[in-house]
């Protein structure tokens, strides 16, 4: 099932996409999903971050692949950082290029969405915790992220957490394509198979430090092949089985 | 005056301290501040973390005594990292020791709460931006931020951003004197005048960055004297003209 956070005629609504049409929801699907008859058709809306989190919770070096393209040993544990909520934009959204900053890199992850409260959830019960699966583009400063030595800055502008286009429910997130695409050229291509850490391996590790709330985003690390964005230019990120998040950059 | 927010009989209110009394208000005091007849003795009350923050945002270095201490080079700019609001306790409230951790330390500071949202705010406009001030304990996990490098794991756990007692909202942060004590012990004891980056030039320099929402925290830095704690110890926040904010180690 796809869940989409959208806006129509400047009201926000919650819905079930049904090909090109959406069944809307009654409230946030955290609280249980329950259709109303009324459907409107995809492309007469304007497309939200599918969450509205309390954090978003980022991964350090997650692939096996980007820790060869880097000459790194693999890390023994996850290494996290946050970007605040205001970071966060739709597809379709544009992307600001702060005029502070001298290089703008994206960095294509597959993103959690939590579903309900939890605390010290072990690896086996992590499933009945996610809400689904997303596409999420950790733009990153990258000259700001070497001058601070701390990666907070560097992340944390507004516009900076492309999320979406919605959540996907259903999908197994263990063997999944991942790939981005700079003004159409393909940049990175990797598959969530090469995880160091598993994803329920990170949401249980991440558990254990914080308790996590409905609708807390949680990203998985991007693969080799990061680079540079330039203003005009359009950035896409693509999961097998979940979608295509594009964004522009002004 | 002093806004404090408590639960009372498991309900969550915001009021007005007047000497050993609260007189609630009627909401959050970002909306406006409308008092109601009834008062309640502050003696009956929980304290609740006076915000709600969609962010905590911190700074390092900012104390040139700390900068002394420490033998560094005073910063040419604030180097800035977040808390996850899960990590917000109130007064009188248990920091948790994590098993996973072998070095708990304090660090008093002195936050700031914000009234409404503002973006890329001038500093000469930022204290109209400002609901109150009040006591931070920046809690750090000084063998995890060791570790990983990245701060965010050992200042991200639950109960980590002890806030408190209650906002104040007619003092001038240019001049206060800040300790902080252990058991009972001075530990710290320092002025804010110590800045390396004044109050209104750090909310100014963190709305360039990201836009600022009613109830965000900022916390302006520790100085010189951090140490560490063990479980059973007391650990106390005092900031000059706003209060005295009291946690236990468990």
């Amino acid at each position: 099932m796809r869940l989409i956070h959208f806006s129509h005629n400047r009201k926000e609504y919650w819905g079930i996409l049904e090909e090109k049409n959406i069944r809307i929801i009654r409230e946030e699907p955290s609280r249980g999903i329950k259709p109303v008859s009324k459907k409107i058709p995809v492309d007469c809306v304007k497309f939200l971050p599918p969450a509205k989190p309390t954090k978003i919770v980022l991964i350090g070096l997650n692939y096996k692949d980007h820790a060869r393209e880097l000459n790194m040993a693999l890390p023994k544990e996850p290494l996290i950082f946050l970007k605040p909520s205001t970071s966060l934009i739709g597809h379709n959204d544009a992307i600001t290029y702060p005029s502070s900053v001298r290089q703008l890199d994206y960095e294509a992850e597959l993103a959690i969405v939590i579903k309900k409260e939890g605390k010290n959830i072990k690896p086996k019960d992590v499933r009945k915790y996610i809400l689904g699966f997303t596409c999420l583009n950790d733009v990153t400063a990258r000259d700001l992220q070497r001058r601070d030595g701390q990666w907070t800055r560097a992340k944390s502008f507004d516009t900076f957490c492309p999320l979406g286009p919605w959540l996907e429910t259903g999908v197994s997130p263990k063997d999944l394509r991942i790939r981005s695409y700079l003004n159409g050229k393909l940049r990175q291509d990797s598959n969530t198979s090469e995880f160091i850490f598993p994803y329920d391996y990170l949401v249980s590790f991440i558990s254990k430090i914080m308790t996590l709330n409905p609708g807390d985003v949680i990203s998985t690390g991007t693969p080799s092949g990061i680079g540079a964005m330039e203003r005009g230019d359009t950035i896409e990120i693509e999961i097998e089985g979940i979608a295509k998040l594009v964004n522009y950059i002004k």
